[in-house]
């Protein structure tokens, strides 16, 4: 397991590091930043998954997250959102789809299959690089807007893999959603059943229930609200369904880092209370 | 005073704003952010000068400062580090001269002498503005690199408008560092007496002493430490002349933002302090 550091900074007594290691999955080298607090004793990680355009960096640079985890055994990781190095036919052509929007599922389509694989890139490799190389064997889920899709999807499906999940702005039904479609049917070929393994709403119609309550922050003025995170589907479907769900809709706030900087502590708070227990 | 508000997002029940004003002195637009905690009684103003290359943004963006703000009638505000939309002889050849480069002084030489008046532009023209559109009476002032350089040097000439002064990693004895002999050279002609008026360790050297404590952190494995902030120069000079000074240095930290994350609180904290009472 060959993984190397490209950055190291220190920060609250802990360092925030961005490494880069060749992956199995996606046959690229990839990305993923990360915060070690000063612990000798680290023994669990929340993965954070970051939104369309997003790399490794945004969320480490930005949310002050470091401040919140300095003093537990909890690190946390942040891997980049797709694939990078490739010049796949479409890639680089949008913000939506492609490079920088891998949506965590794993591709199909000619030329996409061989290496957006996200889903199993964060649930067995990335994984793997926690047990292995860090030490941790808890884990919890958490991401916005597309990451938000990504931990719901995830923990729902991996249930037993994560301790808790919890998302900010979540595409919670993206079969749905202008978003969604591009790229379902883009990696997936067209939507139906595959796709709607990558869809929240749709896995928790399916009856795949986790017994934990899970997270979510919603702001009211977030100009993607009514179209593209259609929250509102995963919301009624969850009451049906009975699963547990902590729903926060916040007046005011935007689809912005300055709405997970106001309420990064209280997710991080429930996931140290999941992971050590 | 027509001020433009270009971007507004809801932060810990306040609001972090991105401004836009024509400015009187330094005759183009100027950018700068704040962010205004929720109080209905916003009495104070802390100034945050940015390092070379930044914008009205980097700092708004990375430092998590708001939630040290948010429960105080204390705002923060901070400019854009040199004037733009000009295209002057050279200003925008390198990243340490010209733009995202003022260097908090008035230049004198020809073309810069019409605009680049980053030290009245902060004294005068900010000053009047937090007044008067703001409603705020009280300031202290802090910054980052060449923004704890202008802190400093504000600090100490000001010495009634700012009731209290701190810097992270501060260009500390600019006439003697690369970085500043180049900016002091190409906005005021020479070094000499003219640029030893921007130079803390020059101006402390002078007699300007605050009655007040100056607080400095300042990273061990900051790459510029060593040849580029001189911190040792100003430490000595102000002992001499009895200048009060908490020097912080802080072993493993460097000289990126997450050593501003690490220790803005503590500098909050000091500030809070003077303009609370």
């Amino acid at each position: 397991m060959n993984i190397e550091i490209l950055k190291k900074n220190k920060t609250f007594d802990g360092n925030t590091v961005i490494y880069e290691h060749q992956s199995e999955i996606t046959k690229t080298p990839m990305r993923f930043s990360a915060f070690l607090p000063k612990s000798e004793k680290i023994d669990s990680a929340i993965i954070w998954l970051s939104g369309l355009t997003c790399t490794e960096e945004n969320f480490i640079l930005k949310s002050g997250v470091q401040s919140y985890l300095q003093n537990t055994n909890t690190m946390i990781i942040c891997p980049d959102t797709s694939p990078r190095g490739l010049d796949l036919k479409g890639e680089h052509d949008s913000y939506d789809f492609g490079s920088g929007a891998g949506f965590y599922l794993n591709a199909t389509t000619e030329g996409y299959k061989d290496h957006y694989k996200m889903y199993d890139y964060i649930s067995i490799e990335l994984v793997s690089i926690l047990k292995k190389y860090f030490k941790v064997d808890r884990f919890s889920i958490s991401g916005h807007s597309m990451g938000g899709h990504g931990a719901l999807i995830l923990g729902l499906r991996e249930k037993e893999l994560f301790k808790s999940v919890s998302a900010f702005s979540p595409i919670t039904n993206p079969t749905k959603c202008t978003w969604g479609k591009k790229a379902l049917e883009g990696y997936l070929g067209e939507l139906g059943e595959a796709a709607n393994k990558y869809d929240a709403t749709e896995i928790l119609k399916n009856g795949s229930v986790r017994s934990d309550l899970i997270l979510i922050d919603q702001g009211l003025d977030d100009e993607f609200y009514p179209e593209q995170l259609l929250t509102k589907n995963l919301e009624s479907v969850a009451k049906e369904v009975g699963q547990d769900l902590k729903l926060n809709y916040r007046e005011g706030y935007d689809h912005s880092f300055f709405f997970i900087l106001t309420f990064i502590e209280d997710h991080i708070k429930f996931h140290l209370k999941h992971l050590q227990n």
